[in-house]
């Protein structure tokens, strides 16, 4: 069976309504389906109210241990498990799980060179625990996924792109995998300004084309080389778009397919 | 092969050496065993930072929905992922779970009668998910409970006692199953002074004399009544006694056996 990994954001999870029909529409994907959700506005509020202050250093978060407890509940418990069982009322068996649980998601905690990231965790891709989530999707669950690895005994936060692309990779062993990556606009754009101009299809030929042109520029270079990646090591076919086309997503009617 | 069902209440939890020393045990548990967890003082503690005040009636806790919230983040993502990640580095396959979760332990909500005690669950005993913590345990997984059920959309605030009482039953049906609640004492005590003093073995014959006799009163009756009905409906043996004492009470050589 075909399994789609789906990965939303911030964007998505901070809005009740447009979470709600984001996850109806979720609970209605055929086949095997993993959701990957990253964190979002309720954590930086929820840390503001308990005086952890958000920490950065050249422009990137810190994760201090006041934080690493702060996105231990908020995404592992208060988000994640708010999914769940808002995918259990829509009649999707939804199993909440960070990369503790089974040892899921092993990382290595990111060694300190110019900077102290503090509690962030890169995945060791090779020990990606596969074969659990393959289980578990034979047993009919649907895994969803916090943006927590684990590593040298503790919880790491991890961006939630990354746990998407390092899932969709290990999965590829085992069955056909497409990932899809929603976020707040309807796909790579030709014209920045329309909306409504989004790049049917983007190869490994067209990126230096596209780079010229300044058609992509700035955090869209590493999520399309992500995609790349991903793609080169056996998913096959990444999907970025709007969480509100989810299913023109799955068919291949809307978004940006990277092939 | 036997399972053993173990409970922690806040008294390990609250206190980082005890939890540890604690858990570095249950890992060395031989056998399948799940672990169900309580709350702890931390819940009040952040709830107070964020502004959420505990609410009685009668004596009672009410959940209304901020306190969910609260327990959700703290229960379902703090308290259970750190315990869940201690395991993991003392070589336990722990895997975290809600009632939500895998819808794993449905709930009614309790109906308001007197008191509206908010979002509370009542473990619908029969449809309790047996098969898949089953499967779980046979893929080598130990699963560890936080005290929340799932009903009518919604996570649910439920007992640890209860959840490691449903849990057991429902288990009975596939495998030799003991019970052990850890709690502040080391078991029944005759004399209430002296911790010394734990009646070795309790059945359902005695409960009549100690009860008269002013041994048991308060909290303990229904402790007592409720080990009594999980006994009646097939676990084998549950025990009652000091977390700091946890192989002597698998082994029958501490704490109170109630059969």
């Amino acid at each position: 069976m075909e399994l789609t990994v789906i990965k939303i954001g911030g964007n998505v999870i901070d809005d009740k309504a447009k979470l709600g029909s984001f996850l109806q529409a979720f609970a209605g994907v055929a086949g095997y389906k993993i959701l990957v959700h990253g964190g979002g506005k309720v954590a930086t509020d929820i840390g503001k109210t308990l005086g952890i202050e958000p920490n950065y250093v050249n422009g990137r978060r810190i994760t201090d241990e006041a934080t690493l407890e702060l996105v231990t509940m908020v995404y592992g418990g208060l988000i994640n498990k708010n999914i769940v069982a808002q995918l259990q009322a829509e009649g999707c068996n939804a199993i909440g799980l960070t990369g503790a649980d089974g040892a899921v998601l092993p990382a290595h905690k990111r060694p300190v060179k110019d900077v102290d990231y503090g509690f962030v965790g890169d995945v060791k891709s090779e020990q990606v625990n596969g074969l659990l989530i393959k289980a578990l999707l034979q047993n009919g669950l649907t895994p969803v996924f916090a943006p927590l690895t684990y590593g040298q005994g503790s919880l790491l936060n991890t961006n939630a792109d990354t746990i998407a692309q390092e899932v969709s990779k290990a999965m590829a062993k085992y069955m056909p995998v497409q990932l899809i990556y929603c976020f707040e606009k309807k796909g790579v754009l030709l014209d920045a300004e329309d909306d409504d101009s989004a790049i049917n299809n983007i190869t490994a030929n067209d990126m230096g084309e596209l780079k010229e042109n300044g058609i992509i520029s700035g955090g869209m270079i590493p999520k399309l080389e992500n995609a790349l990646e991903a793609v080169a090591q056996g998913v096959q076919k990444v999907v970025i778009g709007h969480a509100e086309e989810l299913a023109g997503l799955i068919s291949g009617n809307a978004g940006t397919s990277i092939t």
